[in-house]
Order: C-alpha cells, then sequence, then structure tokens
C-alpha cells in the first residue's frame, strides 16, 4: 500500500469511531514472527502515544482471556503469513464480534483471517520486495498515521521521509554484510546454543531471531535477552564458549546495548555484532531513527541466517513438527 | 503492610490526584527478578482495568526512553530487593521530576530508591514470610484496589478474600512438593540446559525462574517461552534430551499450558510440571484463582531450587561477575 493508501485507510478508521467516543486502544495480537513483526509499532506508540492504551498479545492468550474493555473503542492489528493461524482468525472474529475496528496483516490473497477484518493488508516479502511496503515498515506507518491524526506528532514528516529512504539503506547494508555473513556462518555453524541480544524497538528482532529462526529453522539451542535485562541475570551465564549475537541499535537505547557490548568484549569471546549505525541508520533523521533499527536489523539478518543454513546443510524449511504433526 | 494500609494508601494516592485529572496510566519499572515480581499485577490491569493504560520496563530503558505522557496522571510502581539498583533509582527520580506518583517496593529499610516514592513498601521476603505481604501480593493487592476504587471492580471481595487464604495454601504446597522437588533435582542435576514453559499471569514467573535461578544463579542455560508461543518456533527444538520444566496455571489460559504439555509428553521425555490446581489453587474463587497462580508457583520453585543448588553443589548464591567486577 502507498502513502496516500494507508493515510486514507486510518482516516476511514477514525472517522467510523467518532461517534462512539474514537480509537483509545490499540491491540497488536498475532503468533511468533508474525506478532515480532509489531513490536517496533508497540515500542512506538508506547513511547509517543499521549491517549492510546496499547496492548500486545499471543494470539490464543487474546482468545481465552481477552481485555475487559476491548469493543468499539478498539483498534486490533492482527496478523498471519498465511492467514490461517486459527488462533489468530479466532481473535479477530472475537474482535469483529465486540465491534472493534480489525486491520488484518496477511501475505495471502483471500485469507480467513481477512473475513474479520474492517482492512486487510497484503504486505510485501522476501528478497525482491519493496522494504517500505513489508509487514514492520507498513505496522510502523500505520502507528505514527495513529500519532498524527489522532494527536498530532511533531516529527511526522520527518517519520515520513524515513520510509523514502528505507529501503536503499536495507539493500546497502545487505549487500555490506554479505563477507562478513559468511564468516559468521563459518565460525558458529558447529555451536548448539546462540544468545540473541537487542534492546528498544529491536528487541522483538532478538525474539524473532531467537525463536523463529534459531530454535525453529536451525533447531540451536537459544534465548533472546533485553540488553538491560542482562545484567539483572542472564549475563553470569557468559564464558569463553557462548556464543551471543548482538544487535545494536542507534538511538535512545543504543546506550544499553553498548553497555552489554563492553561486557561480552571483556568477558565473552564468540560475539557477533550486527549494528544498525555502521550500517546507515544514521541517513534517517534523529527524531526518529530508532523506530527504523529493527527493520534494517531484520532484513540484514535474512543474509545472516541463509548463510548459516548453508553452513550447516539444515535448510529453513526444514521441520520436524511444525504443519507435520497434529499439535 | 496490612489490608487497611493498601486501601488507605491508594486513596491517597488517587485523591492526590483529583484536581489533575487522576491517574490514567500505570508504570511497572524495575529490573529482572523485581520486575518479573509485577508481571501477575500487569496482567491483571490489562486484563480487568477498563480505563487505565499500563506499562512494563526494565528501568534502564524506561529512563532512555521514558514515555512521552509520563507526568501528573501516572503512577509508576518500582522495585529493587537492595534498594540501591542504579537505573531503578534514575527511573523513580524522573517519574518524581515529572509530578508522577511514584511507589516503591523495597526490602530495604532507607534504601536510596525511597528518597523518590511518596510511598514505600517494605515487603516480606524468604522462607518465614507471611505470603500475603510478598511482593507479588502486594502489587496484586494494590493492582485490585487500583481497579475498586478508580472503576469499580465486581470481583473486589473475591480477591480481597483470596489474601486471607494465599498463604495456607502456599506453605502445604511447598510441604506437598518437598520429596518431588529432591527427585527433580536428582534427575536434572547434570544438565546444560532447562527450559521453562507458562503463560497467562504467571509467565513472569517461568522468565524469572529462567534468568534469576538458572543462568545467574545455577549457571545453567535457559529460555523461557510462553506456552502460546511455544508452537509459533520453540517447539520444532523439542526432543528426548532436552529438558522443560512447565509452570501450569489454573484460570483462563490453562488451556496453552495444557496444549504444552500434551505436545511435550508426546515428543519430549524430559518434562517436569509443576501445576497449581494439583496444589490447590482451587481454594481461591473462579473468578480471581489466574491471578494468584504466580505466587503459588513461584514460592513452590523455591523448594525446587533449593533442591537443585545442593544436589549440584552449586550455591543460589554464587556469582561470577555480579557484585563482583565492574559492568
Amino acid at each position: 500500500m502507498m502513502r496516500r493508501d494507508i493515510q486514507d485507510m486510518v482516516k476511514t478508521l477514525i472517522a467510523k469511531k467518532e461517534d462512539v467516543g474514537g480509537i483509545q486502544h490499540v491491540y497488536f495480537v498475532a503468533c511468533g514472527g508474525s506478532l515480532a513483526a509489531f513490536y517496533p509499532t508497540k515500542y512506538l506508540l508506547e513511547s509517543e502515544s499521549k491517549t492510546l492504551a496499547i496492548g500486545y498479545y499471543t494470539s490464543n492468550e487474546f482468545v481465552q482471556s481477552p481485555p475487559k474493555r476491548l469493543g468499539p473503542n478498539s483498534l486490533v492489528i492482527a496478523c498471519s503469513h498465511q492467514g490461517n493461524t486459527p488462533e489468530t482468525v479466532e481473535a479477530a472474529k472475537i474482535s469483529h464480534g465486540r465491534d472493534a475496528s480489525v486491520i488484518v496483516f496477511t501475505y495471502t490473497e483471500d485469507a480467513p483471517l481477512s473475513e474479520y477484518g474492517d482492512e486487510t493488508i497484503i504486505y510485501e516479502w522476501g528478497d525482491t520486495s519493496n522494504v517500505a511496503h513489508q509487514k514492520y515498515n507498513i505496522g510502523l506507518r500505520i502507528g505514527f498515521e495513529l500519532l498524527h491524526q489522532i494527536e498530532g506528532y511533531e516529527h511526522y514528516e520527518k517519520a515520513l521521509s524515513a520510509f523514502e529512504n528505507i529501503h536503499d539503506i536495507v539493500v546497502n547494508a545487505k549487500t555490506h554484510v554479505a563477507r562478513r555473513a559468511q564468516e559468521f556462518a563459518e565460525k558458529y555453524r558447529h555451536e548448539k546454543l546462540i544468545y540473541v541480544l537487542s534492546s528498544g524497538a529491536s528487541y522483538g528482532v532478538a525474539y524473532q531471531e531467537s525463536i523463529c529462526i534459531l530454535l525453529e529453522m536451525q533447531w540451536i539451542h537459544s534465548s533472546s535477552f533485553h540488553s538491560g535485562e542482562f545484567f539483572h541475570g542472564p549475563f553470569e551465564i557468559t564464558d569463553s564458549e557462548t556464543p551471543f549475537l548482538l544487535l545494536m541499535n542507534e538511538g535512545r537505547t543504543r546506550i544499553l546495548d553498548e553497555r552489554g557490548l563492553n561486557f561480552l568484549n571483556r568477558y565473552g569471546r564468540k560475539v557477533e555484532v550486527i549494528d544498525s549505525k555502521e550500517l546507515g541508520i544514521n541517513r534517517l533523521d534523529d527524531a526518529i531513527v530508532e523506530f527504523f533499527n529493527p527493520t534494517l536489523l531484520s532484513n540484514t539478518l535474512d543474509i545472516y541466517n541463509r548463510e548459516l543454513a548453508n553452513a550447516r546443510k539444515h535448510p529453513l524449511t526444514q521441520r520436524r513438527y511444525m504443519w507435520k504433526v497434529a499439535y
């Protein structure tokens, strides 16, 4: 969807709610990687909004234990790549039944999920996609539009121009890391466990890398740690044999990631860093740059993940349970 | 603090804010286990409140990137066991400076954190404490009081009587698991990695067990998974060699934990279950039982953790970095 489309879509959704008191709550509801894709927008709204209550739920918890106030003043944003994740479809259905507005994100035309959406976003995905049209960025785009149209947002124009530039930044970064991704794969191919750290808007990327790539697609043990939480427990596991992948942000929470880096450089030995700043995210304005770290880090990780899978001869598509057995 | 104390404290905090529009946001701010102790109250308010926006932050992220709306309509609830965690003290200071109301939780009299608190809660802790006066439960007690006094809460009286019974339930459960905790320790003492699962109000207990006990105090690799998220990535790591500790809730999200149990019983072999229902949580009313799972599970885990530490000859107090090196 293009700039004008999202603007108009949000305008229409807001207008529909004018008579009942407007949009007061925004709930992000999905599972796994589809949920993590909304993390930057959750972070944006929690940081910047003066009026909205924000919720972030794995779908089945939302289904079993929906917020009491879910209703006409709620906007629910749900995502399923195939558009048929049963608990996410059910969450959208429940939301629809309570007169919430529902935006569904999916990669699949005519998906069951779309049945319960006031609006359906078909996002782009994969190597040849326009980065600004990937789910991370359409989510953010909706977030900025909600801020702008509901309560005014001083950095709105800066955010809009970021969407013009993010594609080129990401494409350049992916080329830039080609060689080091190969070296990473060579170095870590025999590891049984890799931890992932990040902070701020990018914590969701660390989570996704841990649960969707390492655990799910590579059967490598893993956890994600928030860089700020690392020093309140997890860092005691640090030693020369334990691998850490640190995803560094530019912006306000960079200082948290730097603290992690300093410690790991001192007491760890297997430390791999992907740094948004070094990869060129600073072409974006300081006022909004932090919200765009995740899309750069996530796309860059695609290169690392592909190399890791190749080096391990373990295709990213290989599963033992998912879609194969009843669960 | 007793029943009357918390009632009066919340009443006073609300009254102070009457002229500026009341309490509209509640932010939980702490690090590690101190943060996880507030997870049940975050879950309670997100589920039950019709008016409050809720935030849940690791302290340094809150310090670097505070919510724009943090101000006179905010209530900040911060916790530090020793009362001197620098980023938590700083978070309370920032909140105080923006005219938010601040409640601080600590185990330590005259702590630096208390300097920025409108109210200080000295909670009880350890084996001989009154369970209703532990931080988990005082947090919940404040949560129920906020619901009751700000917007009305239909199950308020049921919640109050739960606090009368929770101590006995916990003490009985701890006795009940003594033997199986020893067997657990014997069985898992040589494991290098243990995953922890839970859902609903108890996800924070799984997180705490993973980062504060296994990683920090036992140097055992670990991650926590939300039972609902497990099937969207992590479950692919399941095999006969990987240990899982499943913390089962009574209440609305039990069905998520049961799905995890069914899968793990089928495809895993090292599966340990601690089940709130089997341990007697059902003495509490159905309408509020789920919010009390965490305190039962967390206290019961103390027995398991002590046995594990003994069996491994790795004291729970042993550290290599925390409080020992600069970080």
